[in-house]
């Protein structure tokens, strides 16, 4: 089976899609991320949503107070939602793409920016900044994916 | 690298990974899509979740009144993590499917009719159609994901 | 085609990648469950979402009743959405290490605790089991994502 190995590791060889390994776990890593922050929140503004979560801090109606929403927790949260509806596209359009025999400055440029402006899209949301900063992050990920898409669509299209 | 590259090139020249691919990057197209939709309804309903997404609106309390949920907004927003729900599985399972040797003729009668599915139920969603359209768009599209699992499973299962 | 065909194929009879396939395939049916889940908490507690799906029980205001949240349908929704935070990770992360060339006995140790997680993760969060069980589940589906992560970056950092 060491031929297949081979094989195998000819693809994660391949610079083209060492680079989209490795940004696709940058994103995915940031989006981990914002489970510790959504954590950190909770904890830190008692604000729970689960009962069981709230055991520790009392019992019965005085650990109740605790199983509520709070901005600072949903803000986190809506980020978190943000990134798995931008990241899921670029994760299957993006091994597409990087598989669809696009040139290695071209493909660099592509993921780079995607990250770039997540990592942008997680700051100007938790900050908060000013939009349109939050705004526009979201437009340029939003605008790599569909150029991604278009390349993929242009190279395999099988209907 | 040429070599390798060429052996990335095979992948996507492959039928039945070209029709995994086109397929797949049509329904995240169309999950992106459900994001300018949100856009839309947010800015046209005055509907938002963020105190900066209103500050273009008016200064304090006035620009706060905006800060609300809309039945329009929210019915986009359960759309689109229906398709989160969804088209998740199908990136992965499809993905495998289209390695585990299926006929081009099979594949395409998979991935066609999941695509035709998620489209038909973002229609039943948004419109909306009286159910059990979206009930049966959703059910179709799960049918056949369970039915490209059985398929993994069969050709690949290692425990 | 043939020859390209037998490359597919030979991805798929590749024990690590098989592996993959398999616990990931599990996972991600594991996440489908939770849709039939939901499904049936808000048919048995008559908690809906969407006015059309209440038009069989009754007409007007007599349906508008079931236009309500549910704490048990509440707690099924965030754990399918923690499966989506955590999965869609495991998904990507998971294929380029897979792809990295990690020793099969490795991978699989991998591979069965982030299912054994996952799997514990959603009998913790339904029944619902005292903390820090559903925690831990999460800790650890989590850390074996941060392994697999960093194990994708050392073999192919490509910036």
């Amino acid at each position: 089976r060491s031929g297949e190995m081979a094989k195998l590791t000819q693809l994660i060889d391949n610079e083209v899609f060492r680079a989209y390994a490795t940004y696709t776990t940058i994103v995915l890593l940031k989006m981990m991320l914002m489970s510790l922050v959504t954590a950190y929140f909770r904890i830190t503004r008692k604000a729970f949503a689960n009962p069981e979560d709230t055991a520790s801090l009392g019992k019965g109606e005085s650990a109740k107070k605790y199983l509520r929403t709070d901005p600072d927790v949903e803000r986190v949260r809506r980020g978190h939602l943000n990134d798995l509806e931008n990241i899921v596209p670029f994760l299957g359009i993006g091994l597409l793409y990087a598989l669809s025999g696009p040139d290695l400055y071209t493909a660099l440029l592509h993921f780079r920016i995607f990250a770039g402006a997540r990592i942008s899209h997680t700051f100007a949301y938790l900050i908060p900044l000013p939009q349109p900063s939050r705004g526009l992050s979201w437009a340029v990920g939003y605008a790599v994916t569909i150029s991604m898409a278009y390349k993929v669509l242009k190279t395999a299209l099988y209907l």
